[in-house]
């Protein structure tokens, strides 16, 4: 069930943000919120800015970083075209060394749509 | 002169481009030529796939690529506003290690504007 | 044993390359395929060219891919002293960060060697 | 029980080092022990290396060395001011990328603090 | 002469990132800050760090933060012995693809000496 | 001309080896003598190391160290064949971010075979 995958993935996620926030000082903290603001609606709309942040997680081939911005993409209502051109052109950077997470990108997505 | 610069640019890029033609099979030149379709005009307008074109390029640190891309962008009508959201995208994503590309690019694209 | 977690990876990747082609447009296919090409006998052996994915994959630590390439490797009868020295070459290259690589190719190695 | 995660990440390492030295030859056998050199007492403490090495395997992003280097942070009684603060360079350095470690990072050291 | 040398990049360095700020928002105007913060006195002291910032930059292989870190390494008193161990660290982590910054590392450095 | 160039490119080379060794420690010499035993004839032929130290310094984008290999394998007659099937691989598994490296060896290797 992909339902409880991603939500088991979400969990996790919230549990140890709150770790690293209980660790972590000023800089950290205001890192974390810097890099949220990033995403957020401006004069390209965050929708955009979810596939520019799966593209670049899938170039440097980082598989947290892209199940979130691939869950982010989902409530943002990106569909199946647009995420496939965006993955080509993630391919056609990085390379080959790419495709096993092309490979993971399209179970979880499957899995989303049909979990739905 | 930014005209000459970019000028300068594109001729090593053409010159070079033909000279790795010669030498490639059949396998590198479909590759390239794969490489060029993935940035044309679909679902996602080509204006919008530069702009991931230059984020992947930022955070894998290829000056060339950038420099490729920016000039792409600079044909595709992007704003300041839309190139510095995108480039605040890449910075979270890949660190200060891409602040030296950051310096360049706004100075190729400072250039490239008083250049016109 | 090794014929089951080997078999289990191929029957994965299958399965996920499956689900790949049914998302992916004509650019992507035709990656895959160029891809294949480039490892097929040419001047240079079938065999040789494993080695050089293995190698590449390794310094750019993808666990996936030097399973795929090791698993190619030992249809195209590499011997462990060939195996050996590419290695020794990708630790120069890449550096203890490839370390942990290592560890799992000399167990993976191990197991097809002792599952026959 | 983080005793008891950290044992069996140890005796794996230990296990599959094993393996690695059956396997390679002289290069890789110096190297490995040239890599165990570079840690040492010298002109800097072996505890301030140990935090170098943690910080470069996490913007090379690679959880098994940074798993290592760890623990043997903790061995070195590296407090949480002095972890927190290298992670913050290396998050700086590295970008979003490396959250996902720092994530596992403050996970391991977290237990490891319970577990005594 | 190294001065003039050290000088210009500086002086670079300070012209660009006045671009930088004059393109950019709050996001990447507040990481710059906090990217600075990072390094400066705490726990661990700032010399400490700038050596950290080396390494790192070391194996991310990016010249300019290298060029940059040096320089501080320099103002901060570290000594040839403190950077030869740091260097060894990133050489080891980062394998034979780091030594062509090595050789501009100690070029730069001698010069550094010479120059004063 | 070529010969001037690469000329240039050697003396530079081992002025700046002498650099590092007179700064460095055992470890980074003993280092430096390791990575030149992995390319040494063995079971498999120097020849063919020098491809392999050339496909990974492509896939890692590292100018210097593909300068480096490229001249070795000019004097191990490499073939042009060789060399661009050796290098496709390189550019499938390392992406279009691998090309401009690509336009810089056909370059390089143009002007040896012209300089001869």
């Amino acid at each position: 069930m992909a339902e409880n995958r991603i939500d088991k993935f979400r969990k996790e996620r919230e549990r140890l943000n709150e770790l690293v926030l209980k660790y972590s000082g000023t800089n950290v903290k205001r890192f974390v919120n810097l890099d949220w603001q990033a995403y957020q609606d401006g004069v390209l709309p965050a929708r955009l800015k979810e596939l520019m942040g799966l593209v670049t997680s899938l170039v440097l081939r980082c598989d947290d970083c892209i199940m979130y911005h691939l869950i982010r993409c989902r409530e943002e209502s990106v569909t199946d075209s647009e995420l496939e051109e965006t993955l080509a052109i993630g391919l056609m950077v990085g390379g080959s060394i790419t495709i096993p997470h092309l490979r993971r990108i399209w179970k979880v997505w499957d899995e989303m749509k049909r979990g739905e």
